[in-house]
């Protein structure tokens, strides 16, 4: 569709309003847009937060991962979706179900639940992102979280199929209470830390997710991963020396099509992650540059 | 994920780099970002172009797509999945099938090509969307859109299976041969204009979608729409008395839920679309305001 397209700049000019006024005759801008100069949020988190097409896209989401969860423990899976300890893409290995009991394992923020709050607050200041801002939103976040759409409902099928569903975030392992309280109040029911919450600081990997993950494949048989950003199936993805390029054949590959949407399931957020490192180069393949001629 | 989440402000400083710079020292900034301004694109456009992430999503669209569009015309469907004329999704019904033979029904941008000359173009210099250079792309962008990811194999998927490729896309009528020329060049085969390719301007119906689709369902039967918008299925929610909050309800009501990935499919584009219209309160519901306490 393009006949209401009105875009990309819109995005730009969000966070520019006062900027663009002429400078000549206005007083000095202020260095960041204000609350009174963005007449409406950044389109990425009025897609996300705000449209139906988005919706939809999610409601789709969790309503596959019903059914996968559903159906998959029936067929009494050999092997969980957690690469096993030092497997790769490249050469994948999984650890093993043996007579486990069935979880599914879901990353929180964006995948679980929507971080209105914050994210209403970073775009209305025309902020950065603030981990001291995110700390307090950890703690006191309860009530300001929302399911995301269609969420409920997955979650409480599979649970009544006799799934364990466990959260595996990079929140803080200092503000379990804060996290659990959110998870709760957005309808979520009981996340417990250490039993079904699994934090940054539970371990000694920072915020690789591998460690947590293969504590949980210890005790449970993972029949899914569901998160919106690479590192919530393996940390191979967030190597800092890995180039843009060679993270999409790695996420593309043959061994990672055989997983996603079977027992890897992600979920759309263009609204943060590890894609803002991209330059114009890595978003954009040289060979397709193009400009109107004069 | 939040480790990495360096968000929303990404965006908005992305068209501000100049003008955060301190004003007192600097000369006057000009009133929108230029090229040399804006280190990285905005981090819609990074996500969707960019990122796995998204290419993944897009490649499970496609998958679900091809896997539908064959088994569905193996039951002989006794409609079509275009709404009947005035039918709505309150009270649904459908064009009948007969032995009519089977089409499936695509939007253009951003669902079978992302138009990555145009949308470089104006992040990079920082402008919004001119209708004058998009006239110009629709004349000559041959080469310079790609092929979104599974695009190519799903289409041939289809065809393989005896099923009709039609574009059903606003671009217009009078650059019909450029988007002809368009579409060949990312290898998507031939789509000829009043055949196979529908555009703004074969009817008087505008930028509506409703009466090409009927023309379609006249000829074919149409096992499915896939499209970026929810124009691309009916132009009831396009209706611009339509509250942000309707709309919601409409595209996600019971009706239209029994459509959304069997017959419908919806690609995710955070770039540009009608979403662009939603204030803040539309996009955060008020009970979900949060600051952080001094």
């Amino acid at each position: 569709m393009k006949a209401h397209m009105i875009p990309v700049s819109a995005l730009l000019l969000a966070g520019c309003a006062a900027n663009s006024a002429p400078v000549a005759t206005a007083p000095p801008p202020p260095p960041i847009a204000t609350p009174a100069e963005a007449a409406k949020p950044p389109v990425a988190l009025q897609y996300l937060y705000g449209s139906p097409e988005a919706a939809i896209a999610v409601r789709a989401t969790n309503a596959r991962i019903a059914d996968y969860g559903v159906a998959r423990i029936k067929q009494r899976p050999k092997d969980s979706v957690v690469l096993a300890p030092g497997a790769t893409m490249d050469a994948p290995a999984f650890e093993p179900c043996g007579d486990k009991p069935f979880a599914a394992v879901f990353d929180a923020d964006e995948t679980l639940i929507w971080n209105l709050g914050p994210m209403r607050y970073f775009a209305e200041q025309g902020i950065a992102f603030d981990p001291k801002i995110w700390d307090a939103w950890e703690k006191t976040g309860a009530g300001k979280a929302a399911a995301m759409p269609g969420t409920v409902e997955m979650l409480g099928k599979l649970r009544a199929a006799g799934i364990t569903v466990i959260a595996n975030t990079n929140r803080s392992a200092a503000n379990a209470k804060g996290s659990e309280g959110t998870l709760r109040a957005a309808g979520l029911g009981d996340f417990k830390h250490g039993e079904t919450l699994f934090l940054m600081g539970d371990d000694a990997g920072g915020s690789s997710k591998d460690g947590r993950r293969a504590t949980i494949a210890a005790k449970y048989c993972v029949i899914m991963l569901a998160g919106d950003q690479l590192g919530d199936f393996s940390q191979q993805f967030n190597d800092k020396d890995l180039p843009a390029a060679q993270r999409m054949a790695l996420a593309t590959s043959p061994a990672a099509a055989t997983l996603w949407d079977k027992g890897w399931f992600l979920f759309p957020n263009p609204v943060y992650g590890p894609w803002e490192k991209l330059g114009w180069d890595d978003a954009f393949p040289s060979d397709k540059k193009w400009e109107p001629s004069q």
